[in-house]
């Protein structure tokens, strides 16, 4: 039974299927020295620019933590919204891992912006006793289903770059944002100043792929370390060419859009077709839905459909759709809630 | 070209190819609570005791730091031959994500016994200032390519166990010792007295997927918070019926044997055909060699095939063979080394 | 110039000095294994209970870690107040050294209650992509100069220990908060479910010194490593006998209670002759006091008398008064207030 | 009873004593920024040179991991004798804490030079699966007693750093080095091309109290962070004039020279008073002495002395002379030696 509880249960695009048998031939260097790696690295730098700096890993987690265990130490803090994914649902790999400290700030959509951050910057920057802010890390889409626009990204960026610090974005779902906008993933990162950017792979369509991505002047930082905090963080893959096809498949042509798309096109659809009186807890503009149900009609329901209670007391369910989503699937969620919400 | 330098550098073999096409069907759970995970499990069970405790991950360095974070905590150290992947080739993952301390031994073979462990324990245990010995580490083929017998490692084991210490095999090439010696992967851990196993996939033809094992009493130790050890480490993949079904593509069987004594009897037919006056620099057991070449011919040599210099000033060299390695290779590589060693 | 910036502004009390003196004689062993040790060991005993389980260290920080890193590890957190010393005020070494995550809760007073913790437990208990809460860690005397009363105290450990919880409580001013309620120092912390606590020194008339203590079962349980936990992070002092004797003599008669009391007494001083129209922000019960000022008054009045400015915005500041500050100095302070405010 | 076990058994010297009760007056800020840490500074810099850096901390393993933290990352190793202090007496704190990793090497001097430690950056150095040897760490007196001159520091200097590592020195006794060379402690640190130092204070007399040194380049290179490395690492004390004082104490004279010959002296008269066929261990140049004992008299001797047995199998025993040791403590040892010796 597909469902709609993540886009990672989903499974693997044909396009990613075939483009990991057309690779498996013969030996290659290990480890990232091989010419599938080198071509990935060349169409990611494509869409991000030529001084995109790219290291691949296996998962998001990873990709975020290679992302901030470059940019920050451990006198430093990132600071993140309390709902952020490397805040809540990494189980402290971050802290674990890279010894970082989060500060976290209470947001209702999931969204930064100068005017919660600046008090924390105010508070500890310069002080003994606590860690400096060193990277803003956002999400985009949030873990709340919510967008970031260009225009936010520059205003985010330029204050936080005023103040000494990185931004950081969590790009898992980089392209629904993308697709749902109508922009480049540019737009939504190295060109709206975006300094280090963990980009998905997984949950649009591929095997296991993320990607940790770095631009400008803050790449030509980590250049030459990247590999080391890669390698002594457990999160170099051998057979890295099986992990490079992937992106280039991907990215080389539209395959990436044509994935989000899709999934945002069905959110599209289910949004639309809500019963009267299902709210939604948050603005929906990717593949993520939050809605209000009748709790009693919460557990019926995840007996027909896979789907997470993301709120228990106020009854905040979570319906995330995927490349794979069908019209078919999306209309028999609708048909089932018409049914029990009439 | 195919060559010499490492089982990794060789692709994934057909029938784990086919496997991954077979379950990329419809949508499971992610993080491995779906059916195919449970049946490699299940498979593993089959092989190595239905008491076997097993988590996968992606690469070879998380199966040992898991298999070793969940045995020992940071005012503990882990004794290993000075050899040991863990401590030379992981980039000190280990000790960044774990917190671990090694304690590694001088020895020629890489291969650890009682006397050689037996003063390490007797200056720590107990005393304040030092790490306490909690874990034993081999490597099970070594790096140095020789192999423990299930005699010496339940030798070793119960050493071991009357110190009050764990186990832990590195097994990223487990496969490749039980084919040299006509015995089963148990015979090499769970009935020898292991309490922890990394067992390889990815060097025997997988993708990419390792899986950390613990057995018996220590199964049920880490039973509860494996999974929390995973995760916040870092390692845990969303899409996890695609490590699984390697896993079961190539323990279902007999494909791990296959492999495994294919890649040993290539090495085999390498060192029967070596020129006379090339030393072997250890006994070779498995799919590993070790030998000394003219200082003058390696370069040459390596601009022809792929392998690595092991000890510069000595004139080591290592050469690797794998599941995919031909006869026409081997008698390739052997022609040239006649050629200049004549 | 004596100022009311900081209790650990102020000096050491002769008492203290004398008895530093009076243990300097001889050879006695180190790391603490010497009688001194033992002794103070017993007079902390007589005052928690006589299952207690006491390690000295040399600050603050070091105890608030050596205490949880005891009862916590690297996949699970700890819940505090937001404003709490460990999340604010220690540069991150808990996460640097005890690998912990930080939970923090809004709360206004600085106090936490079942109310307020209860939905993070409820939110991440079980859940794998989420840290465990493990503790749940108070601050009495709170960084806010507010008070926990035995009563309350109970009632919260209760609702921990039914969650499976421990509750740790920062005590750097815990003789302030017994002196405040009258109750011995037992009555807020062993007798009340606490069941690890930092108990301070330092702020209290102490040259340098703190204690880490658990109670009943959780004594029980890390009593075999502590001293292990103590010296992997760094803090184990090796002329033990000076820190020791620090607190045999603050605690072995009433030295601690005297020197809280006065403390407290000159607080109630300084809040009593406040000019009207000065309004505290919490309500001050031991040696801190948190107050409103008008902006412009608070910088000239710095230049005359050492204390904080709390929070900018507000024009909130803390003043601390210590052990060794006078009825002359509170008054002087008063009367540059009233002469500003009029 | 006095004896031979370590120089941390002993007492503190009474213008130790002096000194703190001197700066025992009022208020003055903490954390360091009072006028007696100035003046500390000041005075090592006197000796060490004007550009040198200094941050006092409690105790020597804190003053080691916080040298090392602020030179070394964590995909970087420390290259030390595999008898330094750090790699087998501070319990894997600096792993813990600094996540480290020791390359520890065979020495029988527990003195390092350029030949042993060049194969192990050949080894490593670029090698993305190693660590990146960043520092090479020694003692100075060493743990087995022996000394650096000035001309062996120089040349190991000039090695370390041509081949882009940096050299710091554990300086635990460094007084008892200088004044067996009969040279300054410049001599022996800032003018030999070491980059970090050490200090040690509370072997030689003083209560609690070591300093991290960095000189020239390295100092301007840490100068900004250090006070962050420092208090994210738990090591900064809230009265720092009373550590800061002790410093001033010791080195604003000549009071760490007489401590230090004192000991030297001491441990001389117990050398050349040895009996006949007790035999040096090590050359004891400093106040450390190994020997050689009969097996059978250690353990009545130990019931009259305090020292420790260094090495059970081959009889090896340490006696530590101190600041405090006396003729007459050394003649009673002598004279007992000789009895169970004739």
């Amino acid at each position: 039974m597909k469902g709609f509880a993540s886009d990672n249960y989903a499974g693997v695009h044909p396009a990613i299927m075939e483009r990991l048998a057309r690779v498996n031939v013969g030996h290659v260097p290990s480890y990232g020295e091989d010419p599938y790696t080198d071509a990935a690295v060349e169409t990611l730098r494509e869409h991000f620019g030529s001084d995109t700096h790219v290291r691949f890993v296996f998962n998001g987690t990873a990709a975020n933590i290679l992302c901030l265990d470059a940019l920050a130490t451990d006198y430093e803090s990132v600071i993140c919204a309390d709902s952020a994914h490397i805040n809540t649902d990494e189980c402290g790999a971050p802290e674990k891992i890279a010894r970082l400290k989060m500060n976290p700030i209470a947001t209702p959509t999931g969204k930064l912006c100068a005017e919660a951050i600046a008090p924390v910057i105010d508070h500890f920057q310069g002080f003994e006793h606590g860690r400096q802010p060193r990277v803003v890390s956002i999400s985009n889409v949030t873990e709340l289903g919510t967008i970031y626009t260009p225009d936010e990204l520059k205003e985010l960026a330029e204050y936080v770059h005023s103040r000494g610090l990185l931004l950081h974005c969590d790009g898992a779902r980089l392209a629904n944002a993308a697709a749902a906008l109508g922009v480049s993933l540019a737009a939504l990162s190295s060109e709206a100043g975006v300094d280090a950017l963990s980009l998905g792979g997984t949950k649009n369509g591929m095997m296991c792929g993320e990607a940790a991505l770095w631009f400008g002047e803050t790449a030509a930082m980590v250049r030459d370390t990247s590999f080391l905090l890669r390698k002594s963080s457990g999160m170099l893959g051998s057979k890295m060419r099986y992990i490079s096809a992937q992106f280039s498949a991907m990215f080389e042509g539209d395959l990436w859009l044509e994935c989000a798309r899709h999934a945002n096109k069905m959110a599209q659809r289910l949004i639309d077709g809500l019963p009267a009186g299902v709210e939604l807890a948050y603005p929906s503009q990717a593949n993520e839905i939050f809605a209000y149900l009748p709790q009693e009609i919460i557990a019926p329901l995840q007996e027909e459909f896979h789907f997470y209670t993301w709120d228990e007391p106020s009854g905040c369910v979570r319906w995330v759709v995927s490349w794979d989503t069908t019209e078919e699937e999306v209309d028999s969620l609708l048909k089932a809630l018409h049914e029990v919400c009439s």
